[in-house]
């Protein structure tokens, strides 16, 4: 087990009606706050007006900004400084999925800076101090309503961009499961994909000896995988979508991280399929991930059928490791059938013909190799795509 | 799953060396502390010796309290107040175990308080506000470096009482798993049982469907069972130590009891045993537990062979439950009995004429029962012990 440091200060407020106490809270903090939201989905629900009252009735005053896109962009996070600005609003409130909450999060590190935010993410220089932020949570996937990750758009090229650091956990994250029941079937089984793939990132590592992550990220796979099925036949399933909400915070806010250095690379190979044609990122990452893992199962053939085992109940076959391993990724990939999502380049419209753009564009800036299990170059970014022809 | 808060702002600072950050991390809330601690044992060690130079080191002057025993005693923590008071010291540093941690804790909400801080374990009022603590664990088992608890024993007719509140929780730990090499085997073991008593009274819950949590349970008591033999037989392999320290705090912050409700009541009535002849609390535990499980298992026999399966990987009898809920229960007997804690009452110096004074004594000030999958009343009580004899 590797030396760590591990804090989370994000409050999480869960459950049913949680909503409600979300303009008591933003009042701790302060009087006014921006709210920020993606497009009508919130309106049409009721979730608007509910958080407009409980603002209102803490006497919290605010200004709003919706029209967050998937992929947020930083145009729309300048708009939104200036809004605080002018308003003199104290507090970010996001109200939606990842990405509101990732671009309240770029406003809240930009209203302090006299530059322009984006400077933030091209490394320029790191933020000294920012707004603090709150969500109320209607999408479980990203994970960023309690991580410290932050990713932003560029509308120029298209660049997009990581803000990781610790300042940029939230104060608090309202969740409530009843907001998830319209999520419609193909969206909720992104958010799965993706809150595995953040699962499985951390999974498959390096560092030897580390029992306790590996548990906790098994029981983390094992809930998502159970209850994925209830909750695409029965939508309001409030336990099922309760049990995936609290497992898609706990997958990304670095607990599974403790001890152990884990292997993003597939997740920056995704990020350009999605860039090409616009795909879901748990559809994309539906497609790469067990690609990867075909490529690199064997530098770490035990830990695949560990996978298989622990994960998959495969009946292992002793003599065979690489056949109880391979069961494993085959399980993976069944399973991500099951609830809809992509396991082929083909299915989300790309080709052999996409191969060089996308290996060009995974190492662009990122010097020569991806990932960590193994160092994927050039030769093998495009070997773990082959695999997903 | 019921509706739950969150939140545990404990910063964990863990591995090899990290008691030499111990300056620069209280320096970040004071430029003086109390260094509190227990018996000579971290002289010996040496690490009184480092801590004192990364205090000198950081600019923190400081006053020491040594002397802290097992259950606490109010009388110590008198004393810890009023040495802040004199030296007009603004953080409590705690080194040791559970007891230095929880002494620590109390003297930290005594300081700014003008009544005597025993107040606030009779329920007379609650603290307002309180001096920052932080800890460099030395003994995993109590969880109390990152937990919001604090058990405090009054000299005056040893009463034991706690004060537990989400202020109470640390703002750092400092755990590095070599400082625990040198633990005694039975001292070990018994911060194995308490730590497994903290996972299992949250396990063993009536509130339906609760996936995610119960898993996360399963995990850390599979990482506790797997490793505790291998650091019994080998005190410095520092990946299994790491493996139970780390557990020991995922244990008792809450994260495991989020949107459930637990069952406390054979740890209430193990502090009586504690009480009567002064047993270790671990050791208690082992005795005590085992004949709770087999007191109550009918009124949720689908748990106890979960327990059974998941846990300990009894082949289920599918057409006998009961017996597989039986076998899981003898195997954490016979786990307890291979790591040397004691499972029968007898072995602790307890006997049939002692149930009566234990019995009351649980009872005192805490009406007419204690525990929540059965309300045990006196007769009850009295079942699960003599299930001990």
């Amino acid at each position: 087990m590797d030396n760590f440091e591990f804090l989370n200060p994000t409050k999480i407020i869960f459950g049913r009606g949680t909503e409600n106490q979300v303009g008591r809270e933003v009042k701790k903090f302060s009087s006014s706050c921006l709210l920020h939201y993606g497009g009508g989905s919130i309106r049409k629900s009721g979730l608007y007006d509910r958080v407009v009252a409980s603002l209102k009735e803490a006497g919290v005053r605010f200004a709003e900004l919706g029209g967050v896109q998937p992929n947020p962009r930083v145009g729309l996070v300048r708009e939104g400084i200036e809004l605080c600005r002018k308003h003199k609003l104290e507090f970010v409130l996001a109200v939606g999925g990842g990405s509101v909450i990732d671009s309240a999060k770029a406003i809240a590190v930009g209203v302090p800076y006299t530059g322009d935010v984006w400077d933030f993410f091209t490394g320029k220089l790191l933020p000294e101090t920012k707004l603090p932020v709150g969500s109320i949570l209607t999408i479980p996937a990203a994970g960023s309503e309690a991580s410290h990750s932050c990713v932003i758009t560029n509308d120029e090229g298209m660049l997009k961009r990581p803000l990781n650091m610790e300042m940029n956990r939230p104060s608090f994250a309202i969740m409530n499961p009843e907001l998830t029941f319209s999520l419609p079937p193909y969206q909720t089984a992104c958010g799965v994909s993706d809150i595995m793939a953040h699962v499985m990132e951390r999974y498959f590592t390096l560092t030897p000896k580390v029992d306790f992550t590996d548990r906790l990220c098994e029981a983390t796979l094992k809930t998502v995988i159970g209850n994925a099925p209830i909750v695409l036949e029965k939508p309001d399933d409030y336990d099922a979508r309760a049990e995936i909400m609290w497992a898609s915070t706990i997958a990304h806010n670095n607990l599974l991280s403790t001890g152990r250095i884990g292997d993003f690379g597939s997740h920056l190979i995704e990020h350009e399929l999605s860039g090409i044609n616009d795909v879901a990122h748990g559809a994309g990452l539906a497609v790469v991930f067990p690609a990867w893992m075909k490529y690199v199962q064997k530098k770490m053939l035990p830990r695949f059928v560990q996978f298989a085992v622990r994960v998959w109940n495969v009946e292992q076959w002793f003599d065979d490791p690489e056949r109880t391993a391979r069961e494993g990724i085959r399980r993976l990939e069944e399973f991500f059938v099951r609830i809809g999502m992509p396991v082929r380049l083909g299915e989300i419209g790309l080709g052999e013909s996409h191969l060089d753009e996308i290996v060009r564009k995974t190492l662009i800036g990122r010097g020569e190799t991806v990932g960590n299990v193994i160092k994927l170059g050039r030769e093998d970014i495009r070997g773990v795509l082959k695999l997903a022809l």
